[in-house]
């Protein structure tokens, strides 16, 4: 024989598949040139000191996949049916690849390499102020896995068979419910459409409004994922300040006249906590209305208000006009859950609904089964408003802590506006300091301590190193020693 | 008062919210103007027959969300907020829309009306060859759910918080040794991306490497639901003949010169059933190696091959020579575990997972973790390969049913291709009819039979009117019984 094969006996892949490994490489490499005869399965058995069945069971594989051919009584032969091939007039594959070639990526990949940035590993520091962290040990797991297990038994072919692209009727009947309840949006379960999270509804919502060139306002500073989306879809990306109200609504006509969406997080401001005003709201939409805009409601930790009632979201004040509605609406389970469930939802005018469906479709076709059924079970039974309620408790006071934390141990240091609105699971804070906020980050790290830093909302870094200070995960506890350690590596 | 307030006391809204929403309405209708002064919460309490506190809760929501202010002292007034708005200077909201407007949608939204198919409601027929539907029966429900039980009970954060944009990695290691012992296909974890199923897949690749105009070869006929999402990405879709034998390779040059895509289903062709052999594999690779063009491997239902062993994949073929591979492959959990799991996966060249998981990132991020979770385990401790060894053996044996009982029953009428290899959840067949496909499946559906038009896959009809008849979940009895329904109202 002119060519080698390796058995390896402590190799968990069966001797048999070794040798038609081995072969398979030999013809492929041209070792076994095209009508070469392979030795007799005896032969070949004896050599490699194995069965000959370990043999023949590897020749019929390589006959069966048209490598070989056998000739009654004469053996085995590389197949000629390769010589047919324009393949064989020429050396073995290897030698005649061309150069590696420069991909031809899209625009759109470019594009998204432009201006993206891939998640990185989670931080892994002993006390992690990440800023969108709920507090999974107040997660009600025992009841979520209850309902889990009861849905699992559902064998039945409406719940294992491809799903309508707008998801499990069950949740969006279940969620119409809790959006009419309580965030005042009347909505029906035909115009909900389930997503893979905010990320899905947002890249969804582009893909069917948004052509190259065309203007998508944002809030500057903002929420980087959805402005990064935009600029991927190749939008012309306008930015609109931000106060202590929220989006400067009187400025759009100044700075983004043909805007054609306008992205917003009324509910409580990315990175900012601002709540927008009803009277911004109310001309924000005529704004919208006028032009056939498109108003893109992120409506991020609505649920997380914890001085006065939600706002009414703007896609209730839109409804209560006529048609067509300029209002989309986006909710997400990742704060409310758990970020890992990959759940939210869009909730569109009656006249957008077939074109969600559609871009689904082409998309992804439907969300899983499984946590739909659960998650619509979980509303329906009143375990979700039950859970929202006992968090949005221990939300609030875990807030007032890290502010009295802030006060007391960073005092001369940390500055925050302490009129906003007191919602949602971080605070902006910045750090009254010539360092800039990666150094502080690193110092913070240094002494185990994550930080997040809110600069990648920024155009222009913003006057102080900023930081997202998330306090929903911590204990008072944590929180002051987490503080205290960065008030000494900041001194030091 | 010159405004009303309806109250149901059997609404399930409480009366609080219905008086707040009574008010609010007569805000944004006018009815109350600016400035008008509130009824006093007493006044108001006895008008409607309700506690004073009711209406006080009431009045402090309509505060706290600036539709009210309150002069301390002199009662409650609609708000003058609203007035600094450029909507005070305007009549009501409702009497200055703008007549609805034909909403200026993307042209990616266009195309995918035009070209694109919504899902259909599932069939409901007694006795249903729906063509890619595996048996649930034969499906380990009770290991999966002991796995899903034991995966759920991780609270950790590596499980709960957003993942890594390329998927669980357990299950990455997983795939990766399935995909080398089963499929051939000598790849790292690194090199596998998880999606939401086929969809998804093809998807993402599509929009990570095509752009409007890009020529996208398929399959003729082929499987529509990738020729659409290449038709919705703008690209110019080229449509190669098969034969007997799969892609007529040697006619790409003719067909689709210049290809940039082009999209295979060599395992089992998408509708045929025709196997691609190895000298077309060998010759596709090479002729996209040449070019720079990227070859989609579908690799649909490889898995279910009842004759001999699967033929190795052309990622694998592809991986034995030097980089840049040229394949991307396209793996789903649909047809072996359940299609609404929504589980697939991507295996890319090493040089391109940075692009996808850039493009992941930017469509949703990452899939759900406790399915994948489950999935992984499932696979690492033997269950999928056990599972797919005894069903393949079910699904062999019922495929073999069919062919006798279309023999038997439907001998005149029923034409398939005998020689095509076993495999597959389907198997294509022509009748010999004077009726077309439509009235045939109408026919069928009269008597409680669902048949599968393959129409569908084909630009110009094929000759007969033909159907993916499914196999896989219907018993002998099932099958016998739907095709003797179909010959008897056929005959009539």
């Amino acid at each position: 024989m002119d060519f080698l094969i390796h058995l390896n006996s402590k190799s968990s892949r069966p001797l048999r598949d070794q040798i038609y490994d081995g072969l398979r490489h030999a013809i492929l490499d041209g070792e076994l040139a095209t009508g070469a005869r392979l030795p007799s399965s005896r032969v070949l058995a004896t050599n490699l000191g194995v069965s000959r069945f370990t043999v023949t069971d590897a020749y019929n594989r390589l006959l069966s996949e048209g490598y070989v051919a056998g000739r009654h009584g004469s053996g085995t032969f590389v197949a000629p049916s390769l010589a047919a091939a324009p393949i064989d007039q020429h050396p073995p594959i290897e030698t005649y690849l061309p150069p590696a070639p420069t991909r031809a990526w899209s625009t759109w990949s470019d594009r998204a390499q432009a201006v993206g940035e891939l998640s990185g590993p989670a931080p892994q520091q002993e006390i992690d102020f990440r800023h969108a962290l709920p507090d999974l040990s107040h997660f009600p797991h025992a009841v979520w896995r209850r309902l889990l297990v009861r849905e699992s038994k559902q064998v039945d072919l409406a719940s294992r068979y491809y799903g309508h692209p707008a998801g499990w009727k069950e949740l969006r009947v279940a969620l119409a419910g809790y959006l009419n309840r309580s965030r005042s949006i009347p909505c029906s379960p035909e115009q909900i459409i389930i997503t893979s999270g905010c990320q899905e509804a947002v890249d969804l919502m582009t893909r069917i409004w948004l052509d190259r060139g065309d203007i998508a306002a944002v809030e500057e500073p903002g929420y980087p994922r959805s402005r990064r989306t935009f600029a991927t879809a190749a939008a012309e990306i306008k930015r609109v300040p931000v106060d202590h109200d929220g989006l400067r609504v009187d400025l759009l006509n100044e700075r983004a006249a043909n805007a054609k969406l306008i992205y917003v997080t009324p509910s409580h401001h990315y990175p900012t906590g601002a709540v927008l005003p009803l009277n911004r709201r109310l001309a924000l939409l005529e704004w919208a209305r006028e032009r056939g805009a498109l108003i893109m409601e992120d409506d991020y930790n609505s649920e997380f208000r914890y001085g006065s009632r939600p706002i009414p979201a703007m896609a209730g004040l839109d409804a209560s006009g006529s048609e067509p509605g300029s209002v989309v609406y986006i909710g997400t389970m990742s704060k409310v859950l758990y970020p890992s469930l990959r759940l939210g939802y869009l909730v569109v005018p009656p006249d957008m609904i077939d074109r969600v469906l559609m871009g689904k479709e082409v998309s992804n076709r439907n969300a899983p089964h499984l946590e739909q059924a659960t998650l619509a079970a979980f509303i329906a039974e009143g375990h979700f408003e039950r859970h929202l309620n006992r968090v949005r408790k221990l939300y609030a006071e875990r807030r007032r802590q890290l502010i009295t934390a802030l006060d007391e141990d960073l005092g001369s240091i940390a500055q925050f506006d302490r009129s906003i609105s007191a919602a949602g699971l971080h605070l902006l804070v910045g750090f009254d300091l010539p360092l800039s906020a990666d150094e502080i980050e690193a110092k913070a790290a240094s002494v185990g301590v994550h930080l997040d830093s809110a600069h990648g909302c920024y155009e222009q870094p913003p006057e102080l190193p900023s930081f997202m200070i998330g306090y929903a995960s911590l204990d008072e506890a944590a929180m002051r020693d987490g503080l205290q350690r960065v008030r000494r590596v900041l001194a030091a």
